[in-house]
């Protein structure tokens, strides 16, 4: 078990050994601290060895120069200048903000970036000055389009926070996918068969096999197949793909370059690097402030008295599983598993800083 | 069949006749018009009916004072002041497009209206200023959130819309549901079941009953079940409900005023009517204009060109199939089905006007 304040300073540590700035080695630590506290380990710390090895094969810049490109009073599309994409994300996200103060709302597109791990974590950072958040961006390919079999969209998750009074703040971070890519990797190695409706083989057959993406299979966008709407989770990744990548400028869709550095890099290029969007929105742009939270409070406490279903003891709103986990793991501290800890280790050595193999 | 010409002068009659000045009457008549022309006959001629009924209950205004009651730069909050849908949302939309022109984007949230019927119209005004149109609304509650049995949320659509150069606009418009209500009525008119993970009975039990909203059942989010993914509709719906009621200030979730004049007006009231939010993004505010014409263009190719799906002949962008039908329809003529034709003869009887019921 490791505290926070432990893994944030080896992560710090890390990121500047390998020659960021100290500004910029603390903001990329917070984002994979974040998703550990909120119990996303997959974009944690193993996060760290993706961008170690990222750094090793010359394929991030260590020192960009990330800049605003092209704005207008409530817009900026930002060059993330190949940057580690938690650091282009939170620049990108610290200008809508500053864009809301004065516009009322603020949209930042961003290309030249690189994987931005927690989409949610941008989204929160709104809420401490009485905005609504928004974050999305694209990564690797493996969903198709309704009625085809080319993965041409990623996961491409949307994640919105929306501040209230009084109740904990809304919270919504999702993919546009009917299945994680994670969750078939764990199918898989439990032996177990995917429901049908989830993904495809290579001819766009319905399967069950969870490795059906190493056979030229693909993922499902959000809805399955058409019949129970999956047509409309395509329209939403392609939203997604267009705001985020077109928009800013980045490579769209199947040219979206691989966040990892064991898959080659792409030969097409149709534009630079990765691309996010991001959004901030006054609530007193809307309502004064005040009536605006306390009616979000009366949202939260009428959606949550819903009746719930036969087995159930309580209905959520999106957000209240990750706040209590977050409050957990922020008293217990974070677990992690051996074979990350093995990772840490092995980036510790190669950095000459320390890192402490634990239970 | 009829000619859009015909019924565009019966509608504008129709509303005159009921008090409308003759701008919101042409303004509300080229939205039912659409509608047809599109295909979707569920948001055309027989709204006008429910409006009819609405009016004569006296449960619209139809001489509304329509104005803005709240702004920022690039942001304002519009009262419909009861007026009908179509009329409070174009004009809403049209304040979004002002704003985009000075600040880069405009975004107007709505209360004070009534049913706005096709989403996507309001969307495709945003293309001809080379801008992206977004817009969604609430509607009467027949969604359960995860877990719940209670009908919290409307069908919660979201439309967005992205111009291109030389290829037809990208133009999404869906129901955050996992199915129509209509769907669910011809189901059971047919007698078919509903295949499971659609809708489920008063105690959250799934069910294949078509009529199972009569006996309180609900509908389920875009997803399904929470196994495949029905909580991301949920959220999705959500943030439709919050950003379109709450950030307006109108009846949010349970609270939605009916849309048809034989359901009671509710007794609890939270903020004021239906609640609708807009959005206009300039292209020339994130990309030069031409550049990103053309990379829409591009993505448009790229997606098109995807392989399809063994027993499909082509991959669709989202708005394929309604521009094909509009462009069939508006050639071949509005065919109007005869129950209609009667609801049409009968409103112009009552009104005295004219209205041909033909074969």
């Amino acid at each position: 078990m490791y505290t926070a304040d432990y893994l944030e300073k080896f992560s710090r540590k890390a990121f500047e050994k390998m020659g960021c700035s100290p500004e910029d080695a603390a903001t990329a630590t917070k984002v994979f601290i974040a998703a550990e506290l909120y119990g996303l380990p997959s974009h944690g710390l193993t996060r760290i060895k993706d961008y170690f090895q990222l750094w090793k094969a010359n394929r991030i810049n260590i020192r960009p120069n990330i800049r605003i490109v092209h704005e207008s009073p409530s817009t900026a599309v930002v060059d993330g200048d190949g940057a580690i994409g938690m650091i282009a994300a939170t620049r990108s996200m610290e200008i809508a903000i500053e864009k809301a103060k004065s516009a009322g709302t603020g949209w930042v597109a961003t290309r030249g970036s690189n994987h931005y791990g927690l989409a949610s974590y941008y989204t929160r950072m709104a809420l401490e000055h009485d905005m609504i958040g928004i974050s999305m961006t694209i990564a690797n390919p493996l969903v198709a389009p309704t009625w085809s079999v080319t993965p041409m969209l990623g996961t491409n998750p949307i994640a919105v926070a929306v501040p209230a009074k009084n109740q904990p703040a809304f919270s919504a971070d999702f993919a546009t996918t009917a299945i994680a890519r994670g969750k078939l990797a764990i199918m898989a190695k439990k032996g177990e068969k995917v429901p049908l409706g989830f993904v495809q083989d290579k001819d766009g057959v319905p399967s069950d096999n969870p490795d059906i993406l190493k056979e030229g299979g693909s993922i499902l966008p959000l809805g399955g197949p058409v019949e129970s709407g999956g047509h409309k989770g395509y329209a939403l990744s392609a939203i997604v793909d267009i705001f985020s990548a077109v928009l800013s400028g980045a490579n769209f869709g199947p040219f979206c370059p691989p966040s990892l550095a064991y898959l080659p890099v792409l030969e097409e290029k149709v534009g630079e690097g990765t691309g996010h969007f991001f959004g901030a929105m006054r609530v007193d742009a809307f309502q004064e402030k005040e009536a605006f939270l306390e009616q979000m409070d009366l949202w939260i406490e009428t959606f949550r008295n819903a009746r719930p279903a036969k087995g159930r003891e309580r209905v959520l709103i999106p957000g209240d599983l990750e706040r209590e986990t977050y409050e957990r793991i922020s008293k217990e501290g974070i677990h992690v598993i051996a074979p990350i800890q093995q990772e840490m280790k092995e980036i510790a050595d190669q950095l000459g800083i320390e890192f402490e193999i634990r239970d």
